[in-house]
């Protein structure tokens, strides 16, 4: 095993705990995976292992087509889904899966989330988008991912009554889609609760989403 | 007190510790038991007593009447209901109660909780029952639990004005799907907070069942 | 200082941390207080020092007037009124005062919670009562948590527009009774925002406080 | 750089902590600045930096222009804001920035929060009022926040579809005018969602707020 596969080993695992610290999983529920640099393979977690359990090694190494490589745990049931979206999207490098709550809510009622906060904006560049639902087990779900994100900035997609996929250029960038995801989820629900939201302006969204994926942060540490 | 009553004392009472972990209790309410592999005995919290305090050797014994065995405290008040569900149902092997925030306020309202989310056609295999009010100190809840759960898929039962229950081939299998419950609980709650849920087909319900129940997680942890 | 009063500082320092626990307050606000035996006086959390900062040493000696005794701090500005419940009710042994979350919504509209919940008629034996509107400087909140809780088997009353005071028999009984009655408010809180709570027979809450304040818990730990 | 700017470095840090620790706060969203006092600077976080890795040397110096003065890192993108508040409020010490669930959610709506808690009144003196929507990038937000907050007592002020600003003497006021600012948006939102809080009489809000102001806490705290 390539020094670059265990140190993504080593980061995916590390992020798993993001999970868990940003109450976006329950039980052994959500993944992370990541696509291993120059190389035709992902790591992902194995299924139905608790999160207290995960190490490094049981982080399992899978090919493009969601087969096992490497590893002694079969790899997490959305695989299929997971490995879809690296065949399909060839900038992704890292894949999340959550049933957060309130984004999951949204999922639920098949309702995409509206961008009425600046940080929305910023984040995702206009609405999260619904995907269809569809059966685990083939590739419907990676289908239904791909097709719903390539309309969108969202680097995010409520799985009608199922979850939430996000994406990321890195897996740390996906979980982070996914913990801003679930925020802005929760908010927009506890603020649509005692009425409607005041909607904000394209142009505006415009300049937002410009601005932050251009300016915000260390440039080193992008 | 043989080895194998002290490793189930051990493992019931680190299971208490998710109940607290997952936000599943208040104070002393909740309980955990485990059926002895072999032998009419089960294992369960004593009555009253601090999470915190909690320890195997705290953790009482008591046979199928629910009459204490072995054990320094009075068994759990709810003790009988445990004793009842092992009597009837010799397939469980663990027994949870709760009264966890979401799945204790469909109870009181007396309603089942839909299935919406493919995480509920996974483990609960449709909705989450209501079971009746009934009254501590006899048989009562034991047969209303039983009653309810011999028509159902479920693993949960919702107690009229009361809580939960939930069973399972081990004390483990019986924490999961508590921890599952409150969590469907939840978002289905905050989902219907905003309109109506779409609904899933019965078809896609069963399929997602049975693949659950028999190729998820890993063929030798399950 | 005696030894009884030292013993009883660092039980109810021990006990802010519980408030801490349960989420029941943020930054400064909230407060434990317990009679010391035997003689007129109570111990109290100092007024507006962090919960991280408090020792026992911290936690100040008043008289039954509420005038400081013994200490480096000013006592809490509640000290009033926790000094009126403890002239008016011999049988107090402590009090305890939050702004916890859901039982300050309800008191904030001036309603008391219904005993839609075996917990709440085991626990207070019916509705947890809301008293008036008072302001904080002299005994009007005193005089109204006594009026509203003689009336009451109810170890709890909601302060209009304020917040929650509990009592009980030691300084622990009335944490107890703070903890409980957060949970409580929020599980009725969400019943109620999908419907309407099923009503508990008076006969039932009646028979389930009964039993639950003569038989539950260790015989030796009450 | 003087020792009085190292002393506020690390205090800025820590309470940075607070707004985790107090779930104000996803990711890296959120800032707390401090005026260096006697000098016309203040420190801020550095822009995109992960809380984990906060430390003392890691949090930057900036003028009262928002130009970096001393830092390995570019400084919060919120930075042009702050600056403003410094300019033209000198009896500002501090300031927060945060996105916290509920007080965005009020925010979101363009709705002020209503008096309806004594706790309200004691920290905020009545409503917290609402800033205009502005983008950032220029002076537009520290304009609205100093606009908005300078008719009010309030502390705190919700920017439409965006979040909160609060300010103190210090920056551990505003970091807790930033705590309660949410614990009173989520009380009342609570509270409102089963009916409508009763409103408490303005004279009772002075009378309230004069005496938290003047009386609270131990004198030599404050």
């Amino acid at each position: 095993m390539s020094s670059r596969v265990r140190e993504l080993q080593e980061t995916v695992c590390a992020l798993h705990a993001e999970l868990v610290r940003n109450n976006l999983v329950a039980w052994t529920a959500g993944n992370v995976s990541g696509r291993v640099p120059g190389e035709d393979l992902f790591v992902i977690k194995p299924s139905g292992v608790s999160y207290d359990d995960l190490t490094p090694e049981s982080i399992v190494v899978c090919d493009l087509d969601g087969n096992l490589v490497e590893g002694d745990h079969a790899p997490s049931s959305d695989t299929a889904a997971h490995a879809y979206v690296y065949r399909a999207m060839p900038h992704v490098g890292g894949v999340v899966h959550t049933h957060s709550t309130y984004a999951s809510a949204w999922a639920a009622r098949g309702e995409a989330i509206p961008c009425v906060l600046t940080a929305m904006a910023d984040e995702f560049g206009g609405e999260i988008p619904v995907g269809p639902f569809a059966l685990i087990g083939g590739d419907d779900i990676g289908k239904g991912i791909v097709a719903t994100l390539e309309g969108h900035r969202s680097p995010a997609v409520l799985m009608q009554n199922h979850g939430v996929f996000t994406i990321g250029a890195s897996a740390k960038a996906a979980v982070k889609a996914a913990v801003m995801c679930e925020d802005v989820a929760r908010t927009v629900h506890v603020s649509r609760q005692l009425g409607t939201p005041l909607p904000i302006a394209q142009a505006d969204i415009d300049s937002l989403y410009d601005r932050y994926q251009n300016v915000y942060g260390q440039r080193s540490s992008r």
